[in-house]
């Protein structure tokens, strides 16, 4: 594709991790222009390579102005957050100070996400936010086997154990992830996180909590997640964690979770002999509950 | 009622910790005649009282001659076992010799669990194992307030969200409590148990993982479960991490849990500002997913 066929430029705005960094990459490898920007003390010093825009939480005029300057309809958030900006960083420039009431009602409140709110402050300003698969979709994880050894009869099991258990538990909009051994769910992911609920898997083992060799983490996109921006990742630590807990394997969402660093990713699968397998995408499922207004 | 009521008497196989004092007691204060059977490394010191034998591992032959001497045909399993056995403990009298090789069996494996295996060998021998809430039903919880303050309806409305997870997870047969906080499941007890948990909790809002004030544990039997040797249990510890978490309260299946040290438990709830709450019994939900059998 030549930066002819698609004109609109793209902009990624990059939290912490390498995967922001390979967004971009890719995103730029695809012939789309991409503007990156680097949110100061968390985007990764890699994406130096890509001439970023360091701006720091205060910067939302420039960001706005540069967005508009660059004709960035399009928009990328991806990358984590790992610490708070202090209220100094906050104050900015005269483009914060004029949306500063609608960005305090954000970051206050309302029943929805804090994201979801930050995506109508943007949508409200012109923009659109898109997922970072839509301009990176190589990212995403496929059908069938990915890497390592191919997974055993007992591994299925578990597999379609720990399948079924993460879609009863999308329908309460639970986590995205759990760990079914020898038959059994051990471990079911709520707000901790994937890698937490790995290390609680590997101690169960050594204490011999957990019996039975093997063992699948399955991780899906929960039905009604918002992908723009809340896309499931695994990457290299998931597999070590996988490996230290003592699992066959680790099987993901085809179309709907990203392999974050996949040359190493897929590496240590192959030197761990953990199992990377892409399951085809879940059906929608009706929720049972609604999520409700939280007392905050 | 008087001893001559009930004339069989009944056998307490007692493990660690203080509920099975507390069963031996109220089962006696019931009138019924109770045999008290203290494992030896295991049972609490203050089963004493009770004038309990007390046997090793090794000794199945003396306590199946102490059960028939005492015409016992009832016998209560409770109380934890905290450590593992070692092998020249399990070595033992003429009669663990003579059964050995049943007993090895039901050790070594089958797809069944090991308590179940463990109840048919008493069962063989003419023996009837039952529940601890049979002899001594006043320790279970009892449906509506409890102990502690009086739920707010936000926490009302914790509590069925987290009492809609545990069912959903009764279909897969996993954990038997789930937290929710501010109307979002925030974990899922799996292998792990309801105190590692609570911790998971705590962390969670220390690191600011989880926001939202209150939140409540809710705590069942499994659809499944046998009671009778697998009788989901709150006590003081619950208590001190439900408040350690920062939650409001913790709602228990009426009928199907019991209370352990139930003075001090209330006692904590009130002084902690936890709620106790039970709930009516859960229907029996259809199972999802019959239990697969292990790869060991």
């Amino acid at each position: 594709m030549s930066p002819g066929d698609n004109p609109t430029p793209v902009a990624v705005i990059c939290g912490s991790g390498r995967l922001p960094v390979e967004v971009v990459a890719a995103a730029r490898a695809s012939g789309r222009k991409v503007v990156a920007i680097a949110i100061k003390g968390e985007a990764d010093p890699a994406i130096a390579e890509y001439d970023p825009t360091y701006l720091g939480w205060g910067q939302i005029g420039k960001l706005a102005d540069l967005l508009k300057r660059e004709s960035c309809r399009d928009v990328v958030m991806i990358g984590g957050v790992t610490r708070r900006p202090e209220v100094r960083e906050i104050v900015g420039d005269l483009g914060t100070m004029r949306r500063l009431p609608r960005i305090v009602a954000a970051l206050v409140g309302g029943d929805d996400s804090l994201l979801t709110r930050i995506i109508r402050l943007f949508e409200d300003e012109g923009f659109r936010i898109i997922g970072a698969h839509e301009i990176a979709p190589e990212l995403l994880a496929g059908e069938g086997a990915i890497a390592g050894p191919r997974p055993s009869s007992d591994a299925m099991a578990d597999l379609e154990l720990a399948r079924r258990a993460v879609i009863e538990l999308g329908r309460l909009d639970i986590g995205q992830g759990a760990v079914a051994i020898a038959g059994r769910i051990v471990a079911v992911e709520g707000a901790e996180g994937t890698d937490a609920m790995l290390r609680r898997c590997a101690e169960l083992r050594q204490i011999g909590r957990v019996k039975g060799k093997g063992g699948v983490l399955v991780k899906c996109a929960k039905p009604g997640q918002d992908l723009r921006i809340d896309l499931p990742a695994i990457g290299p630590a998931t597999v070590e964690l996988a490996g230290a807990a003592g699992l066959a394997g680790v099987a993901v969402e085809a179309g709907r979770v990203l392999i974050a660093e996949r040359a190493r990713t897929l590496q240590l699968a192959g030197t761990s002999k953990v199992f990377l397998w892409g399951m085809p995408t879940l059906p929608p499922a009706p929720k049972l509950s609604p999520s409700q207004p939280g007392d905050t």
